[in-house]
This record gives structure tokens, C-alpha cells and sequence, in this order.
């Protein structure tokens, strides 16, 4: 934005060459998943020094993140809630779901479909999904995995029965009573002891 | 199947009869969802006497679930754990909804897509949910339709999980763990007083 960095493009040449970096990985992801998608081949399809994508997006989650061009910041929000630790987290993580998505509800409804169409495990939603919201929870969760699948679980099926399915009377039901009864079901998969530890 | 009654079809007629009648069901509750079609015109479409979807189906849910082609009796399962009553009801609900379907990975697959599809609230499969699981589980809460819509999502969430996204290494955890953990998760919700009573 203040156009001091060396050598990179400002101003609208800058706009120009992120959404040209989002273009190219859009239809890199589509083609071969995020995992399979290099930020170097990213880079040289838009034609722009691969430097330039953690300058303008922090790295690949980022990248990840602009190609869903989402109405809220997820992945802050994200972090916001992981941050502090497994005490309450369940509350916090259905509040911040339930009220992020709540004024946007067409948008994740779609986000939600995408993911369970063919092929939807290796699109943008679904890796965003897994790489920032389930490795995030695994580390929170002392390296348990299945744990954290189970907390993705359930915040799958809260959106999914929210607004997708848009279910009466759970699409309508206030969002601190979401809150205070999802929640601690969440809290039991993140207090439970794993059985094989 | 013993040919004793009063004017009905038997033998290879009655599975004849039968399967015309399932023919007649799936197109008119693809047609006009499962609230929009009466059993009479079902019967009409089929050519053969209302009565006759009782006596083969038990009724309207039996008509719907034998739509489906279930590789199991997926009505009679739900009933089981239902009429158990809400003590110990989230580790039932897990132990058999996975130890169900995990030698059936493929079809529950394919029929959860399905309610993610367009339109897939009107098809078969989530009519199935929602006027079996969901209102069976609304009569064990006592009314609280909210709890029973949490609960359904938490089931969706786990099957969405476990057989659709595939997620390491949830979709291999042995079924005593996932009932362990997702039990009480599940127990929660059924617990948990409604923040309206």
C-alpha cells in the first residue's frame, strides 16, 4: 500500500499483479489441489517473482485464503480462537463461527456444498478447512488428530444444519443458545483423553 | 410372504406390486418432495389399493426408507437407540450409526452427498433424517427441537467426516474410539438444559 518496498510493483500495478497471482492460483489449485500447487509455478504462471506472494499474501494459506475471496477474515478469526489455548474453546469456537457466518449465510452455505461435491476434498474450502482450522486444532490438542477431525466434525454439521439444511428451528435459534449448548459439546472432544494416550 | 391375506397379491405378483409401488414413491417424492405426495396417489401412479403400502411398508416412512435401498435397516437401528431413552443415548447413537455403515462406506457416502446436492433437503435421504432421526430424537428431548437439530448435526458432522471427506485419521480410528470420544460429545447436547425452559 505505501509503495516503499524494493522493487515491487505499487499502486494499481500492484492490484493488477495480486489478482493475477489469485487467477493463476485458483486454476492451479483446481488442477492439482493445494498440496500438488508449487507458490514457484504460481508465481511463474502470473508471471511475477514468487517473493512477491508472501509479500502480498504471507505465504501460501494466505494465497489460499484470497483465492476464496471471502466476505470476513477467516483465518484471523481462526487463529484468534486457537490462541488461547484448549480453556473454553469450544464456546469461543462456536460463537466465532455462529456469528462470522450468521450475516453472510448464502456465502458459507456454498463454501459448505463445494466441499461435498466430487473432488471437493481437494478444493480451496476444504484445504483451508484442514490446514488451518484441523492442523491448528491438532497443535492445540497436544498432536492428537483425531480429536481435532472430531471438533471439524461438529463444526461442519453446525454449518451444514444451520445453512444448508437450514433446519427448523436451529437456522433461527439465537446465537448464545447455539452457543451455550454446542459448545460444551465441542469442549467434550477437546477435555477428552485420548485412548490411546 | 405367507399369502393369507384377503385379496392381496402373492408370490412373484406381491414383488411385482411391490416394486411398482417403489417405482411410483421415488418419482413423486422426486417430483413434490416427500410432504408433497400422498400415499393415495402413490397408489394410483402404481395401480393397486392404498391399502397396500401398509401391509408391504408399515406406512409412509417404510415407503420412503424402502426408496432408499438400504444396504441395512437403517429405521429399525434408529428405533433402538431411541427407545432407550436419553441415558447413554450419544454413545448408542455413535457405537451404531458407525459400526452400521463403516462395512457400507460407499453408500452413506453417497447418500450424504446427496442432501448436500440441489434440492437434496426435498430428496429421500434427508426427509429420511429428518422425520426419523430428528423427530424421534425431538420426542426423546422432550419437544426441544433445537437439541435434536444439534444432534443431527453432530451425526451428519461425524458421517460427513468418517465416509465423505475421508479425513486422517479419523476415517480409520477404531469404532471404540470414535464412541469413546464422540459419545459424549453427543451426550452433551441431550444433557444440556434448553436455555428457553
Amino acid at each position: 500500500m505505501s509503495g516503499r518496498s524494493r522493487g515491487r510493483p505499487t499502486g494499481g500495478e500492484a492490484g493488477e499483479t495480486r489478482a493475477r497471482l489469485i487467477t493463476a492460483a485458483r486454476e492451479q489449485f483446481a488442477a492439482r489441489g493445494f498440496a500438488g500447487t508449487s507458490l514457484r509455478s504460481v508465481a511463474r504462471e502470473a508471471g511475477v517473482d514468487p517473493s512477491l506472494i508472501s509479500h502480498y499474501f504471507g505465504g501460501r494459506h494466505g494465497l489460499l485464503v484470497a483465492t476464496l475471496d471471502l466476505p470476513i477474515d477467516a483465518m484471523e478469526r481462526i487463529t484468534g480462537v486457537l490462541t488461547e489455548g484448549p480453556d473454553g474453546l469450544g464456546e469461543r469456537l462456536v460463537r466465532t463461527f455462529v456469528s462470522s457466518w450468521d450475516p453472510h449465510r448464502d456465502t458459507i452455505s456454498g463454501l459448505l456444498r463445494s466441499i461435498f461435491e466430487p473432488d471437493g476434498v481437494q478444493g480451496p474450502v476444504f484445504q483451508f478447512v484442514r490446514t488451518v482450522l484441523v492442523d491448528g486444532l491438532t497443535e492445540v490438542l497436544d498432536g492428537d488428530a483425531v480429536r481435532a477431525d472430531l471438533v471439524m466434525a461438529q463444526v461442519i454439521g453446525l454449518g451444514s444444519a444451520r445453512y444448508v439444511l437450514e433446519v427448523d428451528p436451529l437456522r433461527e435459534a439465537p446465537i448464545e443458545d447455539v452457543v451455550a449448548l454446542y459448545g460444551p459439546a465441542i469442549q467434550a472432544v477437546v477435555d477428552a483423553e485420548s485412548p490411546r494416550s
